[in-house]
């Protein structure tokens, strides 16, 4: 009873007892647990309950993840576990990103190891007050029509930031997103605020990072207003966007002149995706260009500089766009290190739209 | 005839037409290439060598390896690639690490992708000075019975030392070393100095880090000696052997109060130790304690501070012996961070020998 009463103060909901029951009516004696690192601190918690509570031996993922894209089925057929829990997002196998790759939801149905996704709900919440400060700002912009969208660990909330805008006044719509689900945006899957375009004026992201605030705000090029479920802080998008773009154009622009490509190839399930490295690979040999192929799950500085040579002018890392975003933006590289879409670009001169997803 | 000299001028050799020859007569179609870092930065090069002269689709292996033990087996059949050459090691599948993972010989005969070693051997070689100057250096401290020992890169050079220590009235010796191969090191196993410690009274190495010698020196404690065979520089080890016990003994000493074990368990093809991991837990258990485990491919500090939390009194790392020695005793971490024998030996108490390999 101790242990339920201290993890139901955690400040994400990991629904321990419904992990527990579908181990015992399953009969499952091994699981692998993954989280993704802002989640990594309670691993052990939560190891310990299902220890206790299951009676399974569990692993805990040491690696870094950042999607439903990078599930280590190999590795966990190495350990013969008989499922993984993997914490903190959804299951949206119609995501671009998988649609090259084995459809998770067929893993999980037939093959082992299967696969359970857990949202790991946040427990924080915005108040009311934070939501009505919400409406003013948008209201005092002369937006009415906002887009609601959030990640896994907050989805729940958005009816709620409905209910409150549209008591304002407001008419904020919630489309279908990222895997068909309600509402959802993922970093990979901005397609539902381009498809809805016409339907809303603006974008309120309720998310903790900026990540995806951002990444919404550069597609949209509407205002974008992030909320912050944690703190209730509102904050607008513009001037990151300013700097982002400028940013990311300086690296296109140098990679117009890139006659010899570095293209990464995603050794994640998920990120792995053979006709966008073709189609690139087709485009740099249209313009008389050289490539050259690396595979890797990760792609980080120390990846990127080793690999490096002087044969190589630009890079491009087809397994997620998130990388060249995130990891090589405010981080300076000498030469381009483009996301798909940006490399595309550059090879086809088409600036306009920023258009940095495949 | 431009780029076979180009090759030829590079400081390793990489075999590049005994490749070819494999993959024509193979008729392989694409292939991955793998090399430890000090070696990928000539990866397009031999890349594009392969392209234009086995017509072979190139992939280069982007992240980390540091033996035989991490071949990306299956990330290479998500590629489906026909081989993987793997550069700088040479196979030693009889390796301590490989005894619990598949055979890699049986592997590379009997299923895709294949695999081939290529040891990348240096073309640097002593001058006959250099030996001469390590004779006498041996010989000042009355030291007549060297083992010699090197790594795949340097190892067809111990004949040559050998001779020539010979001519200065030594009896230098060459015992059968990792793998069952004449003369090799790898990280994790110097039991062939164990094994034939009668037979000398000092261990000389050529390599170019240190990582070997320093190893040498801390399991066997008798002088060492490295021979650089770039630089020709000799170096003894006995003042960074002292720094480094000292440091090892720390964090084996604070682990001696650890409680609750993080056992990592590796999660490349050769680091997967599940016996290990067994012996372990039980002496964990046999004490009171508790463990977790965590399953990774790699362990730097991202992933150890990324999973630590305040359940955690201690980490051992059973993957590779390499990882808490190289990473963890210089770089400071708030726990002790243990190889595996380290962790045994506080386990047991047992605290000489020092032995930090299991």
């Amino acid at each position: 009873l101790l242990s339920v009463k201290s993890m139901s103060s955690l400040p994400y909901d990991f629904e321990v007892d419904r992990v527990v029951s579908i181990l015992k009516e399953r009969e499952y004696k091994s699981i692998l647990v993954q989280l993704p690192e802002g989640l990594k601190k309670y691993a052990t918690r939560i190891a310990k309950e299902l220890r206790e509570k299951a009676g399974v031996r569990v692993y805990i993922y040491g690696e870094q993840t950042w999607g439903p894209c990078d599930i280590p089925i190999d590795e966990a057929k190495r350990l013969k576990v008989d499922v993984i829990v993997h914490y903190g997002h959804l299951e949206h196998h119609g995501c671009r990103l998988a649609e090259h790759s084995l459809p998770l939801s067929a893993l999980s149905k037939e093959r082992r190891p299967h696969v359970v996704f857990i949202p790991a709900r946040s427990r924080a919440s915005p108040s009311r007050e934070h939501i009505e400060r919400l409406a003013r700002a948008l209201a005092a912009r002369g937006l009415r029509r906002p887009i609601l969208i959030s990640t896994a660990q907050h989805l729940h909330l958005l009816d709620e930031v409905r209910g409150l805008l549209e008591q304002h006044g407001l008419e904020p719509q919630i489309e279908t997103g990222a895997g068909g689900i309600e509402g959802l945006v993922v970093g990979c899957d901005y397609s539902s605020l381009l498809e809805s375009s016409s339907k809303h004026d603006s974008v309120v992201v309720v998310s903790s990072g900026t990540f995806h605030a951002l990444g919404a705000s550069l597609i949209t090029e509407k205002p974008v207003f992030q909320l912050d479920p944690y703190s209730g802080e509102i904050r607008e998008l513009e001037e990151e966007r300013k700097l982002w773009l400028k940013r990311r154009y300086a690296a296109i622009l140098r990679a117009l002149r890139a006659r010899r490509w570095a293209i990464w190839v995603g050794a994640a399930i998920g990120q792995y995706r053979p006709r966008l490295v073709e189609h690139i690979t087709k485009l740099v040999e249209e313009r008389g260009g050289e490539w050259y192929l690396f595979y890797s799950r990760y792609v980080t500085l120390t990846e990127l500089k080793n690999c490096d040579s002087p044969e190589i002018d630009a890079h491009v890392i087809t397994s997620c766009p998130r990388v060249a975003l995130d990891d090589f933006t405010l981080q300076e590289y000498e030469k381009p290190v483009l996301s798909p879409g940006e490399a595309i670009m550059a090879l086809t001169g088409s600036l306009e739209p920023y258009r940095p997803i495949w």
